[in-house]
């Protein structure tokens, strides 16, 4: 299939574009390159030192044989997304081009319009190219799963049937998303959702968990292919930050007391599950939410999972609480849903020793680049 | 009580800021007048010939003797937002200050971006400036009763209790609007619970139904008061334009078969209700949903109301089925509640033939300013 991946230097999109490419698609990047620009701003770096995007594709071109076609641009920027979008032709649109920092966005105000303005316009835009340029492609869009919040209601996928008043419906599930970055995929899913009803599109809504670990077969081959992996306190995520924090002899920072339960994944299901998406599409019309995660953690006990296999490694992990930067119940019911991906194929990498072990590894390659002034949550949410 | 009023300049925030001032509440009005920029530039007028703003207030103030602080400037300005907030000092802000036409969301890519930035910036700017300055200020915000689309269940204000898989939960009532326009507001109630939540800001969402009418006791006391009245095919609402197609022999156009069944309220009745959210208000971190609305009907059969009223005043009324222009069931289950505002002292005006009469012959006296090119819709949402 065509498919072009929107945000693909990025973390996931990457990743993503990697593995399509590899799988036989025929695989287009447009990216902005601003999230390497904000890193700039913000003085922090990933840990590993990735290459410009042109030397990746062109080295993965000269390893593999495969094309993949990058176009440098801004999908808020619609003349320049109408064209990349009517040059390529897309079969598929996964769109990982968005802002997606919850600290980014809790920042100030001005971090929170750019959030919300980048995300919601970029996703708007990309409806209506769809829609003038290629109505029957599929987007497969990628949501959050920190939408739902931590409501005290099993987590569906997308939608609720509810009975009221001797009545019943089958409705969006209600949203109650914990800061502006997660607002702005809200905002999204219903602009999507709406896009679809009334113009007809297709689209894949997935409601991603907490992505972790770095290689997969496509960037470990070679070091021009790297991925991105932060550590620091606005786009670092839990379990990356601790196994980094494990490498560097830095205690694990878990904000307050880490019973917050929370989706995961591994990268490596990540870019399976966007195969599967694209290659089983949404109908006509049809908004389709799936829950991309295998597994539930509270913080706390990845935290005592890194610790273990660190001390197994002979390293000296400590656990430290930190006063929790955001506003989130610390202690809550969480059970979400997660069987739609599963039914169509996916078979997850569950968290084990080997993959923290190998990821703590990792990290102690790299050490000398960590910039420990960078780890500490600086961003709070009131 | 200080009260600022965003968007006074407008149908509803006009005779809000007035009947405010008439109740002894200190009232400012921030307007960036673009409202009236827009009809210039779709070529629409209000039926009404409406003074300008400062002759408004100067005016009111030679009539009564009270005075209104006009602030001209727009809330997507946050310098401007800060310092007319902090000049006026106000204990709640009234926010009408939004586009709030779903045709005009819909024309095009750049109205519906125009649209969900401009609203949702100037929603955000309001909450940081709050946060900043007064943070026990309560925000009263204008949403739709068209957030919550036709669900086949009884529509509930705000919140619903699901039980789900034995469990329990009150959630935010699922929301599924129709247009861009009803998707911003969607998107800012959003923003502001989450607001409240994280920075314990008080607010309260009113949920408005379809308003009618054009007199208040106050907008009625002098021509230069007079509030507009829209009937084109962009800014004209159901009830109101009837009544102006009634008046000037030009058939009452129902959309589709015109069974859409939605909340209704007469104009007297939304000054009354601000008055009251204000005169009450949520308590701290409490995002508070109302719905504003007085009775429900059916679209034929308020044309069918003013087709009768118009022929007892020895009008020829006619109705026009036109081809929906909208994508919206025209057959649907819909029950919404609407006790909350009547329990804090709401005593409705009912929609009544003397009201229709009324409006008729307002109507009647302003007919030769109608542009007939005007009425039809020119926006489809496919």
């Amino acid at each position: 299939m065509r498919v072009l991946v929107i945000g693909g230097d990025g973390y996931c999109g990457w990743a993503t574009a990697l593995y399509l490419s590899e799988h036989g698609h025929e695989v287009g990047i447009v990216d902005s390159l601003v999230r390497r620009h904000w890193d700039l701003t913000l003085g922090v770096d990933t840990l590993t030192p990735i290459a410009p995007p042109a030397r990746r594709v062109a080295r993965w071109k000269e390893l593999t044989g495969r094309e993949i076609a990058l176009s440098v641009g801004d999908v808020c920027d619609y003349s320049f997304l109408r064209s990349a979008v009517e040059r390529f032709g897309p079969e598929a649109i996964v769109h990982f081009g968005e802002q997606r920092s919850a600290p980014f966005s809790m920042m100030d105000r001005e971090h929170a319009v750019l959030t919300q303005v980048n995300n919601v316009v970029g996703t708007l835009n990309l409806l209506y190219a769809m829609r003038e340029l290629c109505p029957e492609c599929h987007l497969v869009k990628l949501g959050s799963m920190g939408e739902y919040g931590t409501p005290n209601i099993d987590i569906e996928e997308g939608y609720i049937t509810i009975q009221h008043n001797g009545r019943e419906d089958r409705l969006p599930y209600p949203k109650q998303p914990g800061s502006f970055y997660h607002l702005s995929k809200v905002h999204d899913s219903h602009n999507i959702h709406f896009a679809c009803k009334v113009w007809g599109l297709r689209a894949t809504d997935l409601n991603q968990g907490v992505v972790y670990g770095v290689l997969t077969d496509q960037t470990a081959i070679d070091d021009v292919l790297i991925n991105r992996l932060d550590y620091d306190g606005v786009f670092g995520t839990a379990l990356n930050r601790f196994c980094i924090q494990a490498a560097i002899g830095y205690p694990l920072t878990v904000y307050g007391k880490g019973g917050q339960r929370r989706s995961f994944l591994d990268i490596r299901d990540t870019v399976r599950c966007i195969e599967i998406a694209i290659t089983n599409p949404a109908g006509r019309g049809e908004f389709r939410v799936f829950n991309q995660f295998t597994e539930q953690f509270n913080v706390l006990e990845l935290a005592q999972m890194v610790m273990r296999v660190g001390c197994e490694n002979g390293l000296k992990v400590q656990i430290r609480h930190l006063a929790n930067p955001r506003v989130e119940n610390e202690e809550h019911y969480y059970n979400a849903k997660n069987t739609r991906l599963r039914d169509l194929g996916l078979e997850p990498h569950f968290l084990s020793d080997s993959l923290l072990d190998s990821l703590v590894r990792f990290a102690i390659r790299f050490k000398d680049r960590v910039d420990t002034t960078q780890i500490l949550p600086q961003v709070t949410w009131r």
